[in-house]
């Protein structure tokens, strides 16, 4: 049952709402590459990945249908493994990370997708996961907001059922971020899960001064404090505070996530299929941090993180953040009582309104045999 | 004097001679990304890099026609640092490492070249060095040459006069691969710098296999017996074996190679100015080795790495590998008793035959104030 047909579409979409971090500043848009393998049989299997600002989608998009469409085309889409690792050295000199690992991370959602179909079975059960429900969290990106604005956008996150929530933090003064935090921590009492999120604004050193500032508020943990490539910084850290560490969104390689268990040191990896090559990359990310006795939590895409966090004996929190990619979904992430549902439809369950992105199309490619 | 004008070309060149080493099979033709940046006052700077059977081509070429020309243009061409690490926070999430490198490298050349140009120095003089001249070793791409072939291709090279030599190896049995060496040895003489390149063929046991059967032939160096991402397999290698380790080609980044130093094993850094972000980065793995009592050597574009390995002052061999670009210089490297000798034109020197290139062009861009 080979790939037939491939279509692969880049899109850029504005975002409704500009939103802001300590490392991003404002972002506008986001760009977003939709792959479609087609079987003989006519089934389809749908991927995707995603950027900030637009920045480097058109790239990712040429990747894929100068570089990887060749490969797929014919082949056994059952062969997952099998192909990854074609992708992986076909593309190995310009790639081991990088965009090449979101070009692979679309496809390769793509291939999962149209497994599930061909087994009618969804992706969590695929995976052997034996119940649908997941804890999330909502993920807010409120650096720039108020205290108040703050409070009220977490009674928002609440009124929606979540019960647990993430902020950001990296103000320009620590104060600042201890301010807000232990205004969240009022607001949402001492056991609520709060997790903050610094976008790698600090050196280690200051790091371990918000570490060692914030530590009497319980975070739940304390995301990406530092660049993501410092080793020596993170085992440092780890040594130097007692709050757990979450980082991963800016690691795009098993290899990456896994020097930073062995040389650095992580609580909560944080790996996103959608920039780490695929859920084949982010389920060997998830048992590696098992055998070292870690959970695995999300970052970005909810609706593919539910099924891969349903999936593992190890998940901690999903992240419920869609970036805006809501409004062209035929069905949004349900949530009941904190927790995410992963659909039962065959796959991942996600359908994209094409004809509504459609004005937001910047390249199109179809393959056909 | 702010950059006003930016030229990019992708190319796509048929090698004249189809080349082959044990991971990349045979290769028929590369990719070639070209940047020129004009001044105020005219002056061009001529930036490039390379992929191997064009895999990735136009994707580097799009990153910098899309996401880095918006932030070159208008820009002081002389803050290059600065520059630098514009691109890099610029491309930071679909980045550090992998295309964004090539496409930042390109840039990065371009920007030193104009330096050049507006102070009237050559490349390795504006780096701080005091002699043109740089020991050269010819690099054969011979995996699937007959042993006669193999020291058929040795002679033409001491015929170019060449004092020190690389050969590959990792063929399907590593008697073979002695064989190969044991010839090369005997034709050579005891002493000749003789370096082999496994291409990562190996698994480490057998690359400790390897340097065991090989270590009696005296080899400069074993280049790249594993795959790069396997600290913990350099590390092993570094203990287990006494045959000096290069490696390098596939490391995309300085973190790479800091982690390569830190937590593997590497005897001779090995970076590639036209794959780790360019000159600027080169010029800082250099140092990193240097600190830690290693030389730096080279990998591909010798006319650029010329004038770097010159410029400081922990410089190994040279390279010299043109992988098909020759013919496409107006002049080519300049070799005087095994050693290679850096123009003394201001910048790099480089000048691309662009008429004799235009029947290749797959995609052009230009921006002007």
């Amino acid at each position: 049952m080979p790939i037939v047909e491939i279509h692969t579409d880049q899109y850029r979409v504005p975002l409704e709402t500009p939103l802001s971090d300590s490392t991003h500043g404002e972002m506008s848009d986001f760009g977003l590459v939709v792959v479609r393998l087609v079987d003989e049989r006519g089934q389809i299997g749908l991927g995707y990945t995603y950027t900030v600002n637009n920045i480097g989608t058109g790239a990712i998009w040429k990747i894929i249908d100068s570089d990887l469409v060749p490969l797929l085309q014919g082949a056994d889409p059952g062969a997952i493994d099998t192909l990854w690792k074609k992708m992986w050295w076909r593309l190995h000199f310009v790639g081991r990370g990088g965009m090449a690992s979101f070009a692979m991370a679309a496809v390769d959602i793509a291939l999962w997708d149209l497994r599930g179909q061909r087994e009618s079975l969804p992706l969590w059960r695929l995976l052997g996961g034996d119940s649908a429900e997941v804890p999330a969290y909502a993920g807010g990106i409120d650096l720039d907001l108020s205290v108040q604005g703050l409070c009220a956008q977490a009674e928002g996150f609440l009124d929606q059922g979540f019960h647990a929530i993430k902020m950001k933090v990296g103000r320009a003064r620590l104060s600042e971020d201890v301010e807000r935090v232990s205004a969240m921590r009022e607001l949402l009492g001492p056991n609520f899960p709060l997790m903050a999120d610094a976008n790698m604004r600090w050196s280690t050193d200051q790091a371990i001064a918000a570490a060692d500032a914030l530590e009497k508020f319980n975070l739940f943990w304390l995301e990406e404090p530092i660049v993501p490539e410092d080793l020596a910084g993170h085992a440092r850290l780890g040594r130097g505070t007692r709050v757990p560490i979450a980082t991963g969104e800016n690691l795009h390689s098993v290899h990456e996530f896994e020097h930073l268990m062995t040389y650095g040191h992580v609580d909560f990896p944080e790996p996103d299929a959608a920039t780490l090559g695929g859920i084949t990359p982010w389920i060997e990310v998830a048992k590696i941090a098992q055998d070292r006795g870690l959970p695995v939590t999300s970052h970005g895409i909810h609706d593919i993180h539910v099924h891969l966090l349903a999936g593992v004996p190890n998940a901690s929190y999903l992240e419920v953040h869609g970036f805006g990619l809501e409004r062209f979904l035929e069905q949004r992430l349900q949530l009941k009582d904190g927790k995410a549902i992963a659909p039962d439809s065959p796959g991942h369950g996600v359908a994209l309104d094409l004809d509504g992105l459609r004005p937001f199309r910047q390249a199109t490619g179809s393959s056909h045999d």
